[in-house]
C-alpha cells in the first residue's frame, strides 16, 4: 500500500461535514484556511514518540485518540475553539489493521469537538506521531501565560496525578494497583476544550498540566514575574490515589504529567462571574491556591507548615518517559 | 540540557525584528497569528525521517536549511509568501554542536525568506525533524492541482534530475561521477518561493518536484482529468547529465525526486504575459510539454516516436530512500 493510497484509505473523508471547514483539505502541496475577521489563528504541535511519550506496542485506537487530545489541549489553555489539524505519521511498516485501529480512535476525538483533518505526510520510520493543530480565538483574547497578577487565585481542573498513576499500572511497574479511572485518564486524556473556551473572558493565565503541577504551574510564575502558595489539602485527587500514602500521592498530584488538566489564575474580581459560568459545564474546577509577590512555588501542608517546591516535571533530556 | 533550554539556547531568537511577525511566537501553549482581511493562510507539514529522507550521519547545517527548504517548496508551489513555521525535533541524544549546526543552517534560510519560526518541539527518540510551514496569499487565488485544461502549456524551473544525482554521490553509491552542482542541489535544494509568488496570477495548477516529474505531474493530470505529452529533448539538465547515456540521464529526470523545482501548467493566453514577468526574475523555466485530453502522461523522444510513461516516483513504503 502506497503512501497516497494509505492516506485515501484511512484518513481522507470527503463525505463529513464540518461547521467551519477549511477552504481546501487534503490532497495539495498546501492546506487553505480562512480567518474570519476580529479572529485570531492558534497554533500549537506536539509529537508523540514511541517509548518517549508512549509505552511501546501501546493499543493504536488508544493512541489516536491521545496524539490528538494532547494537541487539543494546548489549544485549551488558550481559550482556542479547536478547528483544523495536520498529521505527520511515520510508521515502520505498513499494517492495515494497525492504521484502521489508529484512525478509528483519532476521529473519535475530532468528530467529538468537529475538528478537519487538513493535511497528512506519512513516513516509513520509527514510529512517532506528530500533529499541528489549530483554532481560532477572538483577536486579542488569547490566554497566555503571563498574565497572573498577585492577588488572583489558582484553580485546577478534574483531578490530578491520575495518568501518572495509570502509566505506573499500563507499564506494569505497579501491579498492585487496580484503577480504572487511572488507567483511563493515562489512555484517553479529555482536553478540556469547552473550560478553556469558558475561560476565555475570566482567566488571567492559563496552561495546560503535561508535565505535572509544580512544573507547569513554574511557568506560569516565571513569565507572570510572581510566585504562589498552593494548598496540599485541595489539590483534587481521585479516590484511588487519595488511599495511598500521604508522600506518594502528593509526588504524583505534583509531578506526574500527562494529565492534560488546566490550571488557570482568576483575578478577584472576575472570580464570582467565572464559577457561575463554570457551575454550568460538566467540568469540575478547584481553587488550589492563590498568586503572590515573593518569587518562587510553595506548598502549605494540613498542619500549616511551608515548604519551598522546585519544578520537577519531566525533561525529555533527563528521563525516559513522558507526556507531550 | 533540558527542552526549555535547547529551545533558549539554539531556536529562541525575540532580537529578530520580521516583516509580518506573529502575534505571539515561541514560549506559551499555542502560537498566534494575524490573517489580514482577504487574506487566507496556506499550511502544509512535512517530516523529514533519518534514513529515509536523508543519509545517516548527514551534516547537521545542510539538513537545518533542508528540512525548511521542502516545506518552502510547498508553499511556492501553491503561490504562498512564506512567513511562519513550527518545528518538532526528535534527537537521539542532546548534542551540541549538531544544535548549533543544525539551526545555523535552519535559520540560515529562515532568515533568506523573513520566515520565523513560532513554537517549538523537542523530544528525545531517533532522529527526525518534522515541520509545519505556513504563509498567505489573497483569498481565492491559491494555485491548486486540479487547474489544469487542455491545451495549457507544462513548465518546469531550474534542472531536473540534479538531486537524484548528488544523492548517489553522497551516498557512495556513484563514486566516478563529480558534480558539485548536483551535490549541492541534493544538500540544499532551493526552494522556489520568488517564482511561486510570480505565478499566481499566471498558473493554471501547479505542484513542486520532490517525488520526481513523473510522478508529480501524475498528480496534476489525475486532479486535473487530463493528460499531458512531455518533450524529452525539451527537459533541463545540468550539463553532468546530459554527458551521460541517454537512458540514465533521462530517468534521473523522471522519476528522481529531491528536486523541488516547480512544475506548472499555463493557460496559453496568459503565456506570454507570464513569460514576462518570469525573465525578470533569477529563476529560468522551460516549456517541456502540453495538457491534453487523452488521459496518461506520454513522452516524445527526439526521433518522434511518443511513449507512455507511469508514474514512477518514490513510494515511501516501497522503497528505501527519498525527499519529503
Amino acid at each position: 500500500m502506497s503512501e497516497f493510497n494509505i492516506i485515501q484509505e484511512y484518513f481522507n473523508r470527503p463525505e463529513r461535514r464540518y461547521a467551519v471547514p477549511a477552504v481546501l483539505g487534503i490532497g495539495d502541496d498546501c492546506a487553505l484556511l480562512d480567518v474570519p475577521a476580529g479572529q485570531q489563528l492558534a497554533v500549537t504541535n506536539d509529537t508523540l514518540v514511541e517509548a518517549v511519550h508512549f509505552l511501546p506496542g501501546s493499543e493504536p485506537e488508544a493512541l489516536g485518540y491521545k496524539c490528538l487530545a494532547v494537541n487539543l489541549s494546548d489549544l485549551a489553555a488558550m481559550g482556542a475553539r479547536p478547528l483544523w489539524f495536520g498529521l505527520s505519521l511515520t510508521l515502520p511498516a505498513c499494517d492495515s489493521d494497525w492504521l484502521a485501529s489508529f484512525s478509528r480512535g483519532l476521529f473519535q476525538l475530532a468528530d467529538q469537538y468537529d475538528v478537519q483533518l487538513i493535511g497528512g505526510d506519512t513516513t516509513r520510520g520509527p514510529l512517532s506521531i506528530g500533529i499541528t493543530a489549530m483554532g481560532l480565538l477572538p483577536q486579542g483574547q488569547g490566554i497566555q501565560r503571563k498574565g497572573a497578577a498577585v492577588g488572583d487565585s489558582i484553580y485546577v481542573s478534574g483531578h490530578l496525578g491520575s495518568a501518572g498513576l495509570g502509566l505506573k499500572m499500563a507499564s506494569g511497574e505497579w501491579n498492585k494497583v487496580d484503577s480504572s479511572a487511572a488507567l483511563t485518564r493515562f489512555l484517553r486524556p479529555e482536553p478540556r476544550v469547552d473550560l478553556g473556551l469558558a475561560l476565555l473572558p475570566f482567566a488571567s493565565a492559563c496552561i495546560d498540566l503535561s508535565d505535572g503541577l509544580s512544573s507547569d504551574l513554574n511557568h506560569i510564575l516565571t513569565a507572570s514575574v510572581v510566585g504562589a502558595t498552593i494548598h496540599a489539602a485541595e489539590i483534587p485527587m481521585i479516590p484511588d490515589l487519595q488511599s495511598m500514602p500521604q508522600d506518594v500521592a502528593e509526588r504524583f498530584a505534583l509531578s506526574a504529567g500527562d494529565d492534560y488538566e488546566l490550571c488557570f489564575t482568576v483575578p478577584l474580581d472576575r472570580e464570582s462571574d467565572c464559577l457561575a459560568v463554570l457551575t454550568e459545564l460538566a467540568c469540575p474546577v478547584k481553587r488550589i491556591g492563590q498568586i503572590e509577590s515573593e518569587p518562587g512555588l510553595r506548598l502549605q501542608r494540613a498542619d500549616g507548615s511551608v515548604g519551598g517546591i522546585s519544578p520537577s516535571g519531566f525533561d525529555h533530556f533527563g528521563e525516559t518517559y513522558h507526556g507531550a
